[in-house]
């Protein structure tokens, strides 16, 4: 049986990034796409606990199924694996994100979201992201290449239960390959542009400027793409500072 | 001086679990209050990028200043730190949440989100919770002398850089102590239920049951609070997956 690949992002089904996604990935396997009907950047791993969601059918060809749903990245992936899927899935991806989600990016990020959603379920998963806020259509086409590349290499070699790729690529036409890398960190300054409201008070825009704080360091996915490489990052769901948690032991608390 | 301390939660500024909060640290120092306007459960750490946000004031007096936001928590936490406050706070306290956030459910969590933003500036954070999702004003008594003192020894102890920690109470009148413990892994079965709706079509309700996949296991935050314990847990703000990394760097990628 051909694998199934189900696909998410957080820029919305209209955006570039998945469109192009679905187009590198429809000649590995069944393609099963959930995606917001809406841009959800920033959207991290929230979900809609309030309201209910709801799906309206995009695309049903041989092979290729698209959703657009009113939920979040993570509502996606839930609802795909819940209610809509027949079968379990080999493979989740999401994006292609415009815009970076390497460093401490990815606590915001709505594609390592419903990347993350796809690990907690026990699936091998994926999120890609080019980073560039800027995207055109011919960005896309010297990734196709390393994207395919990395989604056979984990059909075949699978990912421990527990752990998630983060996969950030420079915005460059050619790359001098990829590198295995952990989080560099980093930090947001300057972060609201604060505006006067025309009856008065404020209003306050979200932006700012990105530091790496670890400039020197070799090792960090920031570093990786400075120097043109496509940084691959294993995040694991477990979050425990488990160092910590041996010190603490100590604590009187 | 006094400590400052920030608080924020995703329950919104009205719910009984911050009002507790806020009476329970007043001795403590002076207090900052930024917390959502209306409820952001299930936020996790997502931001409001596309639009702005706004705040209006509810409290100010000598020692508590309260505003109200309409973003999201980690919206709360960014603007009080870039915008609001005119020097760095001690500590960043978010919750009482009203559900738990133990297990996987910290990444979906805004609370935890919170207090996620306060370590990734640096500064030692704590999100609360209580493991009750119908929460009435008396089931926060018993909480008030630990919660006091998990945020005194915090204050004198501090927390590394890159950690925060994730303290979940068990929905008791008596504690038989504090533990602390890693992430238990959890998953959520029968997710949604679907509905069928009166013009056609269906929607979706997040919900599902919550199913401990480690019973057996003495280490885990969902053990403590399974056995009566105060579940503190501590968190890096770094993902990294260490050892699939350096696995990973023998793969063929």
């Amino acid at each position: 049986m051909k694998p199934l690949i189900l696909i998410s992002n957080d820029d919305g089904i209209q955006a570039q990034g998945i469109q192009e996604l679905i187009k590198m990935l429809r000649p590995l396997g069944d393609l099963f796409v959930v995606a917001p009907d809406q841009a959800r950047s920033g959207a991290a791993g929230s979900i809609t606990s309030p309201l209910p969601i709801t799906i309206n059918t995009v695309t049903l060809e041989n092979g290729l199924t698209v959703y657009a749903c009113t939920g979040t990245p993570t509502d996606c992936v839930k609802l795909a694996l819940d209610q809509l899927l027949v079968r379990r899935p080999n493979l989740v991806v999401a994006g292609i994100n415009h815009g970076s989600n390497a460093s401490i990016n990815l606590h915001y990020s709505g594609t390592v979201g419903a990347a993350r959603e796809g690990a907690l379920h026990g699936i091998p998963s994926i999120a890609f992201s080019l980073c560039s806020e800027e995207v055109n259509e011919g960005d896309f086409i010297p990734m196709e290449e390393y994207v395919v590349h990395i989604c056979q290499s984990i059909l075949q070699e699978d990912i421990p239960f527990g752990t998630l790729l983060n996969v950030n690529f420079p915005p460059t036409s050619e790359y001098n390959g990829i590198r295995v890398c952990r989080m560099g960190y980093s930090a947001w300054e300057n972060e609201f542009t604060a505006t006067e409201r025309p009856r008065g008070g404020r209003y306050y825009w979200l932006g700012g400027d990105h530091v790496d704080e670890e400039p020197e360091a070799t090792d960090t996915d920031l570093n990786a793409l400075q120097e043109g490489y496509i940084a691959v990052t294993p995040l694991k769901i477990d979050e425990t500072d488990y160092e910590l948690k041996q010190l603490m032991e100590s604590w009187d608390l």
